[in-house]
């Protein structure tokens, strides 16, 4: 079975590659991009570099002109050295996430064609760089009626989303999802497909200057209810009927407002952490976990991925997420498009309390890009 | 499927119980019972009834005539007013566990005989009184090969180590169980209980004086490794490869200890919360649910006994019990008979703090039982 599934997987990733077009050129493009050659603040560790890359390509490989990768935190934390995930070796390059564009493929590559989009099928790909050169089985095809940005934003927060709204709890229609740090990327991505999937969501946010225009675009993506983290805690809405209680949780922030947001959960209810913006470990009441079988889980989108490579879940996953994209019932998260030359504006947005904070900087590699 | 198992279930709690002896006697008989008519400190608000009950039965009934009665500490809170289950009414009559012997039966009792050993089928039977009048429904025979004190204490305890041993986590021949408050009732069932089923047990204590005798007499059940709580925290079991580690840890302390024992779990281990001796909640840091998959639980077994009554889970693990208990596979935890009359001193020990603490008091009714 997991060969079939592979096998699948592998055929879901062709193209209908031409030989024709599965020649490398001979040539060599202009590469930038940025490294990382130890950890420590990313305004000092990371510096970007330009370098001839020959586009002469092993059988199996490809040439990838990236066009548009997402700085997400997690790649900020893995430059401070505080991640979970290491870089193999130094320099390493910036970013796990984006999209780009087949420039070329080796004379054995079978699997994608020139002009198709990829993006990366692991972690640690480095998206930050203009051009790549890499194994063909390092990237996954995906159908160019996906926006752009949608591409580029795909495999973390929306696939993180789409795991806890179906990995966690069997829900049903009108079943209720609470979520805190709702504005987050993957916040939004959980209010979309409550959206799709005919669950109510209830979103908590911190109080901000801000708040009405928040709650209007969070409702805008189709937020049923959304609630300061004061407001949380006086709520009526789940003691008076108005809303099942709901039996999935999800916390991004830790600390005192994962115990409100357990609190409000259903008999059996569970809480899945994947963030801890607070910093704050989560506490619980022991009795909320004896007699109301309070369930607490984590999830790590990276770990998932790992292992479940080329796995049928994720397959449906991924071709789920497209559908939702070039359908228009997905939308990639705030941002803006920053070219890499402007790099270090870009880093210091994504840091703790970089400004302008609710837009994903999302580097580009040329400044025509049209999305 | 249900009404299956129920049949299945009530069969096996049916003794060859003949018309002869389904006979009530109308007499009346003196009966000592320990009651409380509200809330508050058991000191005050327990009192001793005695009264002539008449054993004029109806139909389904069956007047029992208890042996053994343990004073557990959800006892003392339920009499606290501070347990998630609370009296039908008041005046309740005080205890949850125990086992009574079948003085005689309604005419239409048909699953026990006079002289059948019975423990109540659910929670709030009342057990702490030398006769109960209850519908035969209301009783689940046992086998008189059981030893009378381990009978008594067997719904509660041993029924909670199972469950939590079965009920989480797939474990294997050899797989390691991490628990605090090892020498707490249910810690010294599950010590037990690992030791028939093939796994290796960690057991975790307070340090105290007498821990070199804690240690020989629960090494006596079982234990492969007892540390205490300060050796745990620096302890190089796990670390250093002498023991794989554990994929499941029990939680009856909270606050550090628990986040110790969660501390030592292997990737996606289980940590199953079923007691809070500390009285601090649970708190667990946020890298370790997200990054190494903690699964976080919480047991009651009210709860299960209540949701299971009739279940053929319930029915073969009470079974299992009984067997384990009459092969000597299974002890009763340390324990003092008290006479009913002594109950003021059965209950201030069983309080928390109340001295002789390890020494399970259990209640009889009859100064001259043998056990």
């Amino acid at each position: 079975m997991a060969t079939f599934v592979a096998r699948v997987f592998q055929n879901w990733r062709v193209s209908a590659s031409q030989a024709a077009f599965n020649q490398a050129r001979n040539a060599s493009v202009l590469c930038k991009r940025l490294e990382f050659k130890e950890y420590g603040d990313p305004m000092e560790v990371i510096s970007k570099v330009e370098e001839e890359i020959s586009d002469d390509l092993q059988p199996n490989e490809v040439l990838v002109k990236m066009l548009a990768a997402p700085l997400n935190p997690a790649d900020i934390n893995t430059v401070q050295g505080k991640y979970a995930v290491k870089p193999d070796s130094f320099p390493a390059v910036l970013g796990n996430e984006g999209v780009g564009e087949v420039l070329a493929c080796g004379s054995k590559v079978k699997h994608t064609g020139v002009g198709d989009w990829v993006i990366p099928f692991l972690n640690q790909f480095g998206t930050c760089r203009s051009h790549a050169i890499a194994p063909e089985d390092d990237v996954v095809k995906i159908r160019k009626t996906v926006p752009l940005v949608e591409a580029a934003t795909m495999s973390v927060n929306p696939c993180t989303a789409f795991r806890m709204l179906n990995d966690f709890v069997t829900l049903d229609d009108n079943d209720v999802v609470i979520q805190n740090g709702a504005n987050s990327a993957v916040g939004q991505a959980v209010i979309q497909m409550c959206r799709v999937y005919g669950y109510r969501s209830v979103n908590i946010v911190r109080s901000r200057d801000d708040l009405d225009e928040l709650k209007e675009y969070l409702t805008g993506l189709g937020a049923n209810v959304i609630l300061t983290e004061e407001e949380l805690r006086t709520t009526q809405l789940f003691k008076s009927g108005e809303l099942p209680r709901p039996r999935l949780g999800l916390n991004c922030v830790g600390g005192a407002s994962a115990t409100e947001v357990a609190r409000q959960l259903a008999p059996s209810g569970t809480l899945v952490t994947y963030g801890a913006m607070s910093r704050a470990p989560l506490t619980v009441p022991t009795a909320q976990l004896i007699f109301s079988d309070l369930r607490i889980r984590g999830f790590w989108m990276t770990h998932w991925t790992r292992t479940h490579s080329v796995s049928r879940a994720r397959w449906e996953m991924l071709d789920e997420m497209q559908t939702l994209c070039d359908q228009g019932y997905f939308k990639a998260p705030r941002h803006e498009l920053v070219h890499i030359d402007e790099w270090r504006e870009a880093v210091r947005r994504t840091m703790p309390g970089g400004g302008r904070v609710g837009a994903k900087q999302i580097l580009i590699f040329d400044r025509d890009l049209k999305v």
